[in-house]
């Protein structure tokens, strides 16, 4: 299962300097890497690591280069982005590596006759595949998904085990979705009557563009009337929450335990932190970025880092300081009647100097 | 598929200014509703985009009429809350449009014999009911889901694929139970002894009223000694987490990403925005209104709005605020300070003026 | 079903103090207890309660014995620490109350035959279990749970229904994981390239230790290149994120909602509140305490309790004090200006007087 490295630089890219010829089994990171090894280096920071690895190969910019091969006298692969390179690599080795999928439906599985399913694809035991669903090639449906009526699920899409993509909803190719997710549940809709809440019907639903990845346990909401989009290229992490009649712009990825009310509007190439949460109804540019931790409570026109989360103390501290924080009015109204008394007392003392 | 709006307004109430035999297909939005559709106005902000939809019927406020009948030529229905009205007359259409239920247990489910299931009821593919499962009238148990011992599930109540109804726990009437929803886990218990943690065996339920709604993969934990309760009315949406012991009062509604810790009591028609989280043992009376991305730390006796969250800034200038918030209480000091010292300043000037 | 007081003592220590030959059925609280119950008191504020306890036995401190028993006159069980002593009762109860587990294969599980199941295990319905998995004894798979290929399942572990257990991870001896958790999910790893994210295939593992419980939807995603370490005595409660290559010190307890982003290493015996939220590539060190929905930015090396919330406010004054935190770096100037004109002053005022 060895690859030569003159094989796989032709096929990624790259500027090889030494010996093509190598047999390479496989990543490994710098501190774990032998001759069968590659490894990369990407943040300046590990130079001294990188140069001291025991790889095979090693995969680095020419900034980097002429450092790191003063010591290091393993092969070298120059590219301008070998973080990239390295996922493409490692992406080579999982794809020889993986087992291969036997087409066609478990026995115990339970599909409508009327879903169109295509003979390159793989449904796992347990799955439930009701009416008017279209299933593309070389999908794999892990065991006991559930997929709705007349959903639409296109070429090289993995869904992993327990996946539930409900009524109507589509997926394009290449998708991800793992474990737990739940696509296209009602959103919370409704109106309040004497006290009461009266459920707004959700008929509209999710449409995923190609190339997304959601994380297990992830929620993404049908529209109320319209639909709830994620577009080309999004990942997203694992317990996320996704209102009804969102919009997540392409290339934008969210990291654990994000939270989108309902019909805000997230721009193209955002990231979200882990545990960031979105109010409803509004906007976001694109190339935008919110830390970790932060509550978005209003629209943001402008791209760059935004963040608001209460910085972390020993318990002791932050009692003192959140005791201010209470009354900061208070202070301010304070700080202004200090500035008044201090202006009156300058202008007296010229007045008597 | 259409109805005539006279009946509508007939069965839903309202008045009706216009003609009655138009033919309504369903519901739009004001800025895409057809002759065929009919829309609302309930935000006074939208009346201008009111007077120009092309909806075949327009219903809002008797206050709201006079304004937008000077543009808007179609028929108007009144009704002191028309949002109401819209979340009911979706109702009927989806009803209306809703796919028959075929009752019956799925050849693939596996049922205890001792289970109780009404005829009307539907149990899909996969499914697994434990012995001495009680099921009513008319409900649905969607593919995958799993009912354990004793559970009991009152009339009309729909669960979606793929939900966990653990042992002895019971919903009643009209519940609608979302996909990964798990009802009945155990609670998070534990004593410690010499740094270990023993287990407490939770042995309450989870008890659920009459017309609730959890949402998907939503958690709600069994009582320890005593049960957990949801009251009739009850909105959860996703991926709240509802602990051991708590009671969730009537006609509450929880955004998605709440938590609330064990034993905590909450009141009746309150409200939690996103991620908003309620620490244990806590009480909390009727009425009160929780900020998304909020903590409640304490009691709360008052109905009324709370909210306390880091507000979002640039990340630059969040630095800078965060760092003074560190030091918040130093500033006080120095504020304290500043204050003794122009007291002095004051004093000694009046005495030499 | 009841036990002889005298049994249950010698079972699980104590020092009894009258009729050991008093019969009990369970553990109830203190205002609810009967004479057939054994109850406690672990908590000294709580003696009041405890004086007029109607329960057949109580289990006390030595401490709280002198003042207590001046009005109990029932059975005590003295023990230093009577919360982990009912926390044993419980258990003893629980496992007497327990319905027999039937070991075997239910025939509607999917069983790849190269899987190695002990004969004393039992695998629920609709279980799918692939090739290569080791499951030891007195296992008990849950109806729905998914195991992947070449898992390891460790003697006397009990997946409740709906678990996915991913390829080739394992988990050790005694471990509780509830419904809809998922163990073995990817981890979120993309480089980028121009723009779009390029998937980094996670091939480490998921490896559990003994002792270890698991929430409902619970996540805990496999490293990628090493494995994600969960050590003995973890307790996780429900909707937990755990990114890829983290390590969860043994005996650490983790409240709802908390995340772990990738890379963090977390001690020994520490505690999280509910939807604390850790960042990635920190250290924290043994008996780190972290409060509720405090987020931790960075590296924590010392002991003890540490918080990061804002405070709850009513939201009127939440909006005053949240105005003032976004001009904090502002105030801090200006006190800085009044400390030097009140310098300047008295300096003049010195120099006048």
């Amino acid at each position: 299962m060895s690859t030569r490295l003159g094989d796989l630089v032709e096929s990624l890219g790259g500027e090889l300097i030494g010996d093509p010829d190598i047999a390479i089994i496989g990543i490994a990171p710098l501190d774990a890497a032998t001759a069968s090894h590659i490894t990369f280096l990407s943040n300046p920071k590990l130079r001294a690591q990188a140069s001291v690895t025991r790889a095979g190969a090693l995969v680095l910019s020419s900034t980097d280069h002429p450092v790191v091969s003063e010591a290091y006298k393993g092969v070298c692969v120059l590219t301008p982005n070998p973080y990239a390179w390295f996922a493409r690599a490692a992406q080579f080795f999982a794809a020889a590596q993986a087992l291969p999928v036997t087409p066609g439906i478990h026995a115990t599985a339970s599909v409508h006759p009327s879903a169109q399913i295509d003979g390159s694809s793989s449904i796992g035991p347990h799955v439930t595949i009701e009416a008017g669903v279209v299933i593309g090639e070389h999908c794999i449906i892990g065991a006991g998904s559930f997929i709705g009526r007349d959903a639409r699920i296109a070429a090289h899409t993995l869904f992993h085990p327990r996946v539930t993509f409900l009524a109507a909803c589509e997926i394009g190719k290449r998708g991800i979705v793992h474990s737990g997710a739940v696509i296209g549940g009602d959103g919370f809709g409704f109106a309040t009557d004497q006290g009461h809440w009266i459920k707004i019907p959700q008929t509209g639903r999710v449409r995923i563009g190609d190339d997304v990845e959601i994380g297990a346990n992830t929620t993404i909401d049908r529209g109320a009337l319209e639909d709830t989009v994620i577009e080309e290229g999004v990942k997203l992490d694992n317990q996320i929450q996704i209102a009804h009649n969102c919009v997540i712009g392409a290339h934008t990825a969210m990291a654990g335990c994000v939270g989108v009310a309902g019909s805000a509007k997230i721009g193209r190439h955002c990231t979200f932190g882990g545990a960031a949460m979105v109010l409803g109804h509004l906007s976001i540019a694109d190339h935008v970025h919110i830390s970790s931790g932060s509550l978005v409570s209003r629209s943001i026109s402008e791209p760059g880092q935004y963040t608001g989360f209460y910085p972390l103390a020993r318990n002791a501290e932050w009692e003192k300081t959140a005791a201010v924080v209470r009354q900061l009015d208070n202070m301010r109204d304070r700080v202004r009647e200090l500035e008044k008394l201090v202006r009156q007392l300058t202008a007296k003392h010229d007045s008597i100097s």
